[in-house]
């Protein structure tokens, strides 16, 4: 039984069946699906259209349908081309030809938008409470380490001095504009369809903002071809989580470079690695790894929309139905992502000697060079002079530091004798103390800034 | 000269120079970079790091170098390997050594990251007034047809009669949402990343809140790392070109196919349309097929962006310079293609009488299917009964509303003597009244709205 | 049960199980990972590393697990993480512990490598099927319609006039080109991984170049890094997946448009088509809409792969397992559309009495062009008159053919009375007979050479 | 002037010339597009459509327009809106009104396909050659290091040790492919669209067999409509380029983390580093940074030509014009980018000590386990037991062949009194002598069998 067939003659090619069926992935709406139907013949009697008596019975049969699914005990009909067709299939078996009327004024265009719309909400909810547990596993991480000195990079070259805490929570930030962005993506999902019909409306006299607000939604779609054809929430959606994969990925980028052996930095937990069939010794950082290729599998899933939607022309077509694989993997994907990123966190174990042992004293060359700034000098000559000296002591094959106040002053005499006490990694560090600064007072008021940030934010602020 | 040359002995590869010298491009952010250095000489001398006559001569020879560039007199020199390098070797030339203290604490990644930030709030912006215009002028088109009917579509076949006003406001709420999130990327990008230095933060006591301020920003990076890594604003400014270019595209398809002769429901004018240089009739819709075209390179830009950063570790690598092309570009893009638009649709000449020729009677099947539930039928029978009506029309090669009272109740007594007043198209779409719907009371609503909309996010309110 | 734990203490976190096992999708995989263990064993017997009693009893053993999961009689067990570990573990239940043996120098990178490059032969094989059957389908419908006019497009605008049967073989020559791709594609595949090891090489004396011959490979690996880390082939197939994908959907396109009511031309066979759950006299071209949605995929699948492999360095990563999804379902995604595709052609009804009447004398302006180059003008300026003409009928509301000799000569004297010979659709179609033109002779030359790339590519020769 | 103005009145929208003029970027074909116009006049004489006489002219005035784009002296006029316009517009004012005769029967929509496809010959020659230039390059290198011992990785974590020629050589290897890929692309190239006119082919008795030829095209199109609407072959080496550039991007990734001074396995040669502008002893690798972002490039290019193609209906679309500025940026990147590498990979220093101090004995636990496979126990038990060893070694705080043969049989009998002659590093590489293994042997095999690779493609024979 399909919703529709009252006027064909021929059967459905099988074939179209398997591409254009969706009850093998949208079956995962049925909470949204039933909610807006409940929602929906209460609006129903509000118009006049059913009787007080048939809304309850219409209610009483949703409810036992969605405890059917929710119990696992739901059980599939060869019609059921998608979620709401066995919906109603099974209610009709329920309650009777009373069913029947569900969807009056109502079109599977206008139900599915709703349907998806309530799932990317709660989708939106989850990805921000796993950011959130992952940021605040990254600063509990950073609290002890802001005088844990580590290379900093550019290039993946060593720059300067920084802390480990200071490296942890340059991956703290990017989740925080990641909320914020799906804090915006709620914002403009949170608009209800309901009501739309197939494409013109409703005829009946519906309370739609009434309708709207008894599922959660902030407001109601003003043009009914726009409310069944937009899908920007899915394309939203999509790219921040596309961007989140690729601050998770740039962050597992890190830590597989850290925990190879020649820096030695940190250690996985074991639980977030795995061993080789054919190599004993084997601890391989899979978790990084796949963190790292489902970003890209992210990046292919937004693409993938913006291609399906820039191809449809005005209102509903067919093609709007590959929103729902992109849009249900990716959720899957950072429902599961985020936890792991979180337990990596939790499980890293730094080591601080190796990191100091990294500590090149030619990262001090700025500092050389400030100063000479701090004696008068302009910073581009001040630049040049310390190359200088870089390239003395490479010369000679020996690290910037054992160079003397007089191998200094022999390249230049604007080097005064007390110029070694620049080469102090220390000293180097507390000196960049303005805001943002690598300095440990600095990375102190950005772990206090974080904090509130968190805190602003709890589980269920969100 | 380079910025950079101290220790090197060896000159750099023609070839590199070639791939890694961007002042072909970045030669546009001169004026963000000036207004940059002109704030931060203004630093330096708060923090007391050069005199306040040394900041101004710095500021006056920056504002000669930008009156160059504006005048198109500005000269480069081979070594201007970027923007940066060009207006410091001009200030030197212009006030001698002193132009050597500006740099000082200052790299080019934090000036970069400060020099890309205010140059995309002011494409922001630009895109900004640009969909205000085009939203403005598809209202003034929509306001005096909301009783021009045409065939409303699903899947591109004859759905329900809607209005030509109601199309037109379909098209006009997508962009609502783009102007909306263009607001969200705005308020992500204004966070001033002066003052991180190359990655570790700067060492000198400037307040950074107070430099941010003078620029124009709203806020401050908190973490020097990401600051100089972060390029999250440029992903999103290119996520919301790309949806903003997928809805043009949707726009553009629906007007190449209403002009094509079939149809014959809309004239573009003829200034934005093309001939051909063998076929001397043709008129073809040029300026809607370079959208629909754009709109696809605009997707591929934000895939580029994404896996150039994802293939990026800590903090700022070189990779990064490849978010400049695909930011310009897009800007670039938008900044021709939506005046294009708004003077597309300014130029669009409507055929109400082809838009009503093409109204089918079959599409009121679903009015007949209503007036059966009027009449107390369950929807889904109602459905059914008016899917016979149809096939029987078919069937007799007739119109649907050929179909006599008679002949209908020949399939149920349910219909009534009065059911072929439901063939009307004025009557059926009048009866979609509920918010949103293609009743003529409805979108005038509908196109209150929109003027409320539009009033409250003036030209210069974006 | 790993294939690894010796070393390890802690168990694997369970969502690095979730994420990283790959058991719920390569288990597709099964048939050639025994079909490559088989032959590995042969190979490790030809080396003297087992004896060929062991070699047999692993075969046998080997052959029964591929029986168990041919009749769906397999169970999986908790620790089967991929389809090697479930496949060994079960092989060791049933011959006990020389099952231990069979991975003796083999790695599960070399391995997994081996079974996606078998796995991928066979898909290239079915999609060179399913385009070597749909194309035979535009074919056959093609051959009776070389003089079935219908106006043929540029810019979705009357251009000039073609025949049905030219736009359905303008449908056929890019899936020559697939078919060509994938030959080449399959090339690519032939190529054995097997002996390649973990990474480094097998240090056993085994025939690698017998053991890629026994399997069907034509050649073998050359570098044992490369040999583990190569999904050239895989992004290959998604290309060329993704292009045969954009040439469904651009015919998918046309068929779109041309089965809406305004046009007319076509009508798509009842089982490709669906109705409305709210509007009874729907018939939707959804197998039409779906095709062009699913090409949108296919483009996803391509970068999604692409991002993959740009972000991994040397050798085997675990980032690679996220090919087998994206060619998994390319290769489902082919197997349906392709045959729904000729299903949907061998279906289509063309209208040609709708066609022809949408031939519009304008479309003859080029040939009333050549009309005067005949005659001795520069075609620059036969096209400016042929253009004044059709600005004289439109000027007076006629069709161009509706201009006498008399009006013509009013605009250039270069018309003679003969003039008016040009208006006739199939005259001027008849002339357009160099190689790949439409006229119906070379419409005839063209399909026959179609029937002769078929007839060298029948279906067990693709 | 333009080629089709005859029946407008009104002017074209400035912004559709700046959107649609192609001038910009399509200039490049010039030589190109003057071969085809020099061909095509001998086409129209043979056909009798113009005389020997006026072909001559023709020809004559085109050679000078093309000595004109080469000496620079050129000059574009207003309405020069594409190349064909151009250089057409200025052959008139060379030759005079025959310059009207060579338009005849040919339309850009042939002109500028045939133009693309020679131009993209050309650019796959060129990356041919470059690929074979870096390809020699790597093996050069190469050569003397088969002895020189290295980690290899997988995970990017010490699996197995090989030689630095085996890692070079793994990057060999799928240069060859895109070498295959790129000579499979231009065959499909190779294909004339020239006499298929706007859409419907060419109304003259003109012979397009010879006139492919004459331009070097191995084969003619078969069907007009595919003729002017083919870009497959764009397509094709657009993402034959993203996977070359994924192959430079995987071989920048191991090299910017081998010059990483924990690893200080390579030095770049000082040309191509730069430095920084803030850290006077910056060694920035930015020609592999470069060379990663630009590959993300290429992927954005493939990425929107795919949806471009897709978005089209049938035959020649204005949108197909955004096929030339990807084809050219990717065509003009490999050509800075494949000599870059070839110059990177010539100034390479590798530091053999540093890569042998790298390895670690853990390494050797394949070895251990083949070592007990070599006396009879399964390789499953063997691993087993070899875990337990690194395990053991790992406890006690030492490198795994700090046990002794009497620790290792504490641990299993299995273990002979011979097993520590197992932890020996030339012995473990030099045992993975099968085909593509790291054995020394094998890899000068390796070497030779691409030695005759490069032989049989030398520079002129791509």
């Amino acid at each position: 039984m399909t919703l529709w067939g009252g006027r064909f003659e021929q059967p459905t090619a099988d074939l179209l069946r398997q591409l254009g069926d969706s009850i093998g992935f949208d079956w995962q709406l049925y909470r949204q699906d039933i909610a807006g139907s409940i929602a929906y013949a209460g609006a129903l009697a509000g118009a006049g259209v059913i009787t007080p008596g048939e809304r309850d019975a219409l209610a009483g049969g949703l409810r036992q349908v969605r405890d059917e699914f929710d119990r696992g005990a739901f059980e599939f009909a060869p019609g059921d081309e998608d979620i709401h067709t066995a919906v109603e299939r099974r209610l009709h078996e329920i309650v009777g030809p009373v069913a029947g009327k569900l969807h009056t004024g109502r079109s599977r265009n206008d139900q599915i938008a709703t349907d998806t719309r309530l799932w990317a909400l709660e989708a939106i909810a989850a990805a921000q409470a796993g950011i959130h547990d992952l940021a605040a596993a990254l600063v509990d991480l950073a609290a002890p380490h802001t005088e844990t000195l580590m290379p900093g990079f550019t290039h993946l070259q060593p720059a300067q001095p920084v802390s480990f805490a200071h490296w942890l929570m340059s991956h703290f930030w990017p989740l925080t504009r990641d909320h914020d962005r799906f804090a915006d993506c709620a914002r403009r999902t949170a608009v209800s369809p309901l009501g739309a019909g197939a494409l013109a409306g409703n005829p009946y006299p519906i309370d739609r903002a009434a309708l709207a607000k008894s599922l959660g939604f902030a407001a109601v779609a003003q043009n009914s071809l726009d409310a069944v054809a937009d899908r920007d929430f899915v394309a939203e959606y999509l790219f921040d989580a596309a961007l989140l994969g690729v601050h998770l990925s740039r962050f597992a980028e890190d830590v597989i470079i850290y925990t190879n052996p020649a820096f030695g930095w940190l250690r996985l937990g074991e639980p977030y690695t795995t061993g080789s069939s054919l190599m004993p010794q084997k601890r391989n950082p899979d978790s990084m790894e796949i963190t790292r290729g489902k970003s890209a599998r992210l990046i292919g899933h937004v693409t993938t929309l913006l291609a399906v939607l820039k191809g449809t022309p005005t209102s509903y077509d067919k093609d709007l139905q590959e929103d729902k694989e992109p849009l249900f993997d990716a959720a899957h994907t950072l429902r599961l992502l985020l936890p792991l990123m979180a337990g990596v966190v939790r499980s890293l174990e730094p080591n601080p000697a190796r990191m100091r042992a990294a500590l090149d004293p030619a990262m001090l060359a700025t500092d050389l060079a400030d100063y000479l700034v701090a004696r008068g000098a302009p910073f581009r000559r001040a630049h040049e002079l310390a190359g200088h000296a870089v390239r003395a002591a490479e010369a000679r094959g020996v690290a910037l530091d054992a160079l003397t106040a007089a191998d200094l002053r022999a390249i230049s005499l604007e080097f005064g004798d007390d110029v070694t006490a620049v080469f102090d990694f220390d000293r180097s560090v507390a000196q960049r103390a303005a805001i943002g600064g690598a300095a440990p007072a600095a990375v102190r008021a950005q772990i206090e800034a974080a904090r509130e940030w968190l805190a602003a934010r709890g589980a269920d602020s969100a």
